[in-house]
């Protein structure tokens, strides 16, 4: 199909939407270039509020609607940008366009997450592509490789920084010792947090990235509910100080592994050698190592959030729907899943964990710690007691295991908070080799 | 075109083409979802000494030819996978392909950052496509990228270690004080450095890979020769150890910029700081950063080598060309120059130098070298005088300088060396902040 120009809509004017239309705008050159044909951003579907905006008021004001009706009756829009986030009405609005034979380019990470199964049908029996780069990891590619470059490859683990928040909390405790109230404050300062940030500290929006790219890693249809999840709100100044002294950074990982056709998918903190190039990841950077059979360890390391990175990926797919429509050839990305997997219980799991105690400060305490551990048949790999409160009477002491099973550990933890000697389990971290 | 299966035919059976053939024999199933339709290996042009091969008789001999004539008679191959490298007649086989209607998938760097151009434009004109994903950074997805997910970005900079063999040499004389002939032969030792190891050693192999990766940047077509070039052999155990006292590790590195429509290409060892990413970029490993206006920078890590990482890129080229097959797409990637743009002329380069010299242990002798490098207006940000040789009476200074033109620290050398109290310039390196 020769088409004079492809004309793109847009839902959306918030950091994202905002962004899209400035490049659509600004680049329009070498976009037309790079897409076989110029794109023309025809009509945007915005809030009452939006219509405030400058940038509203600079594209001029027919140009916008804020009903969804007339925005879906436009003809001549090819792609539909959706960028406002959240599940309703964005799962709607992108199950209205590809009824209606439009390619879809969405960044929302939480539609995909938990209806992308059903959006990729639809857009099969449609002909049409449903585009998510901009869902993960902000302007980094990602789904693209998973789609594309990683394809001969049987994908056994994924090991990811991402979520920009809580990485940049991570590495202020880690660098200037702060506690995690005041980290938290720093970052919601600088616009890293939202007032609200149980979203991001809480590890939920890294359990959507982490379905999503499991998702497709794994080829089989990974939910947000299928993933243990334990956000950063626990960890104390202390732990950062005790990982450092044992070789240990602490990152909130999204971690997904296949094997045997179990699929293990969990979020929560984790020690990871100071060493590793996951350790340097730091401020809102994110990082996401993959590995393959046949590629081995690769990582994938850039800004995961912002207007101008997720831009960059939302126009990316843009462009890419662009020549799947120029060149006739429908939606090139394939999805389907592979029989017989299933997710891998976490109380199968099978790590080294550190646990911090806060004990009383009187001899036979660790042989009463040390014995519940056995009889668990999880097995000390270090101690290490730390200085005591000669008023409390208490003294810590961290403890590094050897790999057990979470069946075996979650039972100890419920006897060592029943000893009278342990006044508190501090914390507890699995650890990530 | 609705196709019962799509034909690949692999020229060469030597690492790569030996580990293609395995993967699509023993991933068919898997391959076959991916691409929409079964990817069957039809033939192989090999060499006589190939038929010998455990693969070939594995394979069956029939299977196999030595002549290109007969190769490229068989009419059921869609995609020509070349696998041989060199420039001839590796070139010779892409263009019998493409014109003979074929899409060709390659790993040849050589072919590719020489005749590149020719190659893509006599591809287009037959509605075919070139994939190179192989050619640079093993199975580390990098061409893809440049043309599907960075494509609304202006790229600035890249900085790449792109070559595992000297990467591996740096690291092992980093690490444990080696001096270059004991670390290039111990890469021998190891297989990762060839009997004749110019070409990485003398940057040679990373100017192709800088080449192909600079010109899809920037869209103009960098050829090696644009490239300034030095490989590591002039690297000494000292300056691994200065660098190390100043905060810098030594990287070779593959350069591009683009400022103002001028792009400036070169290849050769640089102090980097080492807490940056790439300082941490060790081992035969790859690591190359690209920095966009969108994305700002991402960093793609990896194997940059090797038979199983390569095989994972050719065959995702082998699937997307299926892909477009299936779907009727012909070639998908876009190649286009923009006019204006030059080289920039090395002499124009602004850097920091490190500088090593061997001279006269006597008073006075810094204030002569000072002012060499004042008359070029060179200023000098530390010296470091390091311990002397009594017997040899000389002592060796270290200096770092602020910012100066490649233009004036050449002649600068050149007046230095004249000093007769300087008996060597031991070594100078640029700095990359």
């Amino acid at each position: 199909m020769k088409k004079k120009s492809i004309g793109v809509g847009l839902i959306g004017l918030g950091v994202v939407g905002s962004g899209v239309a400035r490049v659509l705008a600004s680049k329009a050159e070498v976009l037309a270039e790079q897409a076989g044909c110029p794109l023309v951003l025809k009509r945007a579907k915005v809030l009452e509020a939006d219509l405030a905006k400058p940038l509203a008021k600079e594209m001029g004001l027919k140009f916008f609607t804020t009903d969804a009706d007339e925005f879906f009756a436009e003809p001549d829009i090819d792609i539909v940008v959706e960028a406002i986030g959240g599940e309703m009405p964005a799962l709607d609005y992108l199950k209205r366009a590809i009824t209606g034979g439009k390619h879809v380019v969405t960044s929302n990470k939480e539609v995909i997450a938990k209806h992308g199964a059903q959006l990729f049908a639809l857009a099969q029996q449609q002909g049409v592509g449903v585009h998510y780069e901009a869902s993960v990891g902000g302007g980094i590619p990602l789904i693209s490789p998973f789609q594309h470059d990683l394809v001969a490859n049987r994908i056994s683990g994924i090991y990811a920084i991402i979520n920009g928040t809580t990485n940049y909390i991570l590495t202020r405790m880690a660098r200037e010792g702060t506690d995690f109230p005041s980290a938290l404050k720093r970052a919601q300062e600088l616009g890293y947090a939202e007032a609200d940030p149980r979203n991001d500290i809480e590890g939920i929006d890294a359990t959507y990235k982490l379905a999503i790219l499991a998702s497709l890693a794994f080829h089989y249809q990974v939910q947000p509910r299928d993933i243990h999840c334990e956000g950063i709100s626990r960890l104390d100044s202390l732990d950062f100080k005790y990982a450092r002294e044992l070789g240990y950074a602490i990152k909130l990982l999204a971690i997904g592994k296949q094997a045997d056709n179990l699929i293990e998918v969990r979020v929560h903190p984790v020690f990871i050698p100071e060493e590793s190039l996951l350790a340097k990841v730091d401020g809102v950077y994110n990082g996401i190592l993959v590995e393959g059979d046949l590629v081995g360890r690769v990582l994938f390391y850039g800004e995961g959030a912002g207007a101008l990175p997720t831009s960059s990926a939302v126009i990316a797919d843009v462009v890419s729907a662009a020549r799947d429509i120029v060149t006739g050839a429908g939606s090139r990305a394939r999805w389907w899943l592979e029989p017989g997997k299933k997710i891998k219980p976490m109380a199968e799991l099978e790590t080294r964990y550190y646990l911090r105690l806060n004990v009383a400060d009187r001899p036979g305490v660790l042989a009463q710690v040390a014995k519940v551990l056995g009889e668990q048949k999880i097995s000390i790999s270090s101690v290490i007691q730390k200085a005591a409160d000669s008023v409390a009477q208490t003294a810590e002491i961290v403890i590094m295991t050897h790999p057990a099973k979470e069946a075996a550990m979650q039972p100890a933890l419920g006897e060592l908070e029943r000893l009278a000697v342990v006044k508190a389990i501090s914390n507890f971290i699995r650890v990530e080799a």
